[in-house]
């Protein structure tokens, strides 16, 4: 497990929500033979059922605003629902994988977070990653799945994001194993020209990323992605952006 | 934890419903400092968010008819909402409880039920309970926590009836190290008069019982209950059938 990076992948809703992408990306972990680990959101789900249980779902700034009814339904739909159905799909590979909440062997640790503007509700900004049972599990050659719930340790489950459950507990791996993040897109990575599916560019460094922003070349969907990918490759993660379509190739992060 | 016998406790719709019943089994379990393992039921839940959604529940002798909807629901219900709250309740207390469902490390492995008459949709009677991995759970002093679906492998959700999860489990964990198990109930155990509550019996043997059960003094809800004791304790398992306020006293189930 030494020198073979620790995949790690959060399945977004395109992918999570769609049986086809969400196969090719576990078919292609399977050949690739690495170690891998995936944090799921479920956001899609969960509006829906919102809505069949007349509870109004209210966002800002792309987060969810959690209120007790909020949290029992993400509680249900993302460690039930999704991620119980990704851990059948990945079991039917012959995989082993195990589906985890953040609350689960005290994984993932958060505070209710304190705004002194917006009431977020029964949100978690995680504060500790666990990682000793990670360890443990990967080294078993077991797939942890893990669902965007944390946990305040007084009896409290918190409802966090999921790119911020993938940063941590990349970022808590990294300082033990070599991780790579896959992000996981449409496009086939950074495009030179986003017109010309061709034009792939294999890296891409901060020079070159403040450059093409100044000239208006990174669409603005891009920026928060690819701001926490230079974050993740400052802790000496490997980052591909890439397709679900083919996880091998894409656009590297590196810093300077 | 060759010789303290691990606990396994089924917490049934009455306690895993009720708070009080609940954190007074926790704190018990958390003072014996016995390695222990629970499977919780939902029921209740379950019924009421069917009701939410209009979704009809059918029950055939005491078991859910799951058609698509229903596992979707049961999915939910047990291995997101119920779940997580026992896993965040028991964390509150520094107890290191983790959260499975039957899919998860593949812990069991079930069949869809296939009956002569009756459709039962997806009900899955249990194939195998893979030990190894909760023995490497018991033995690291963690605490599952395991709601009641299996899988089949195949990458298809069953729904399980949590007492046969329970006794599948302990009979195969029986077969590594001394199980005991706490059948919770209202009353302190067997008695010998139902309405004197002084009237406890210490150790109930098959002729104990088939005298009782001939003379009309086992109350009906009972005898589901000590014949599975029995099966339990042919399997050299120790079983305490106690009230959910003192379990550590009630009626022994022994053979023979």
């Amino acid at each position: 497990m030494s020198t073979v990076p620790i995949h790690i992948v959060k399945l977004g809703g395109d992918v999570v929500d769609d049986t086809t992408k969400r196969q090719r990306v576990f078919a292609q972990l399977q050949q690739l033979g690495t170690p891998f680990l995936l944090v799921h959101g479920g956001g899609k789900v969960a509006t829906q059922l919102s809505e069949q249980l007349g509870v109004m779902t209210q966002m800002i700034e792309g987060r969810r605003i959690t209120d007790a009814e909020t949290l029992r339904i993400v509680t249900m739909v993302y460690a039930g629902l999704i991620n119980k159905g990704i851990v059948a799909e990945l079991q039917s590979l012959k995989l082993n994988a195990i589906g985890l909440s953040g609350v689960d062997a005290d994984l993932l640790r958060a505070h209710k977070r304190d705004h002194s503007e917006i009431d977020y509700g029964f949100v978690g900004d995680i504060d500790t990653v666990q990682t000793s049972f990670l360890l443990k599990l990967l080294n078993d050659s077991m797939i942890p799945v893990i669902a965007p719930l944390t946990h305040d340790g007084a009896g409290q489950l918190l409802n966090t994001n999921a790119d911020s459950v993938t940063t941590r507990i990349a970022c808590a791996l990294a300082e033990h194993l070599p991780v790579r993040v896959l992000m996981l897109m449409d496009k086939a990575g950074v495009l030179h020209d986003v017109e010309d599916a061709q034009s792939l560019i294999a890296e891409i460094d901060p020079t070159l990323y403040q450059d093409m922003r100044a000239r208006g070349a990174i669409h603005t969907g891009m920026i928060a992605k690819l701001d926490n990918a230079f974050e993740l490759a400052e802790h000496n993660i490997d980052v591909l952006l890439c397709s679900w379509r083919d996880v091998l190739h894409g656009t590297r992060v590196v810093t300077g």
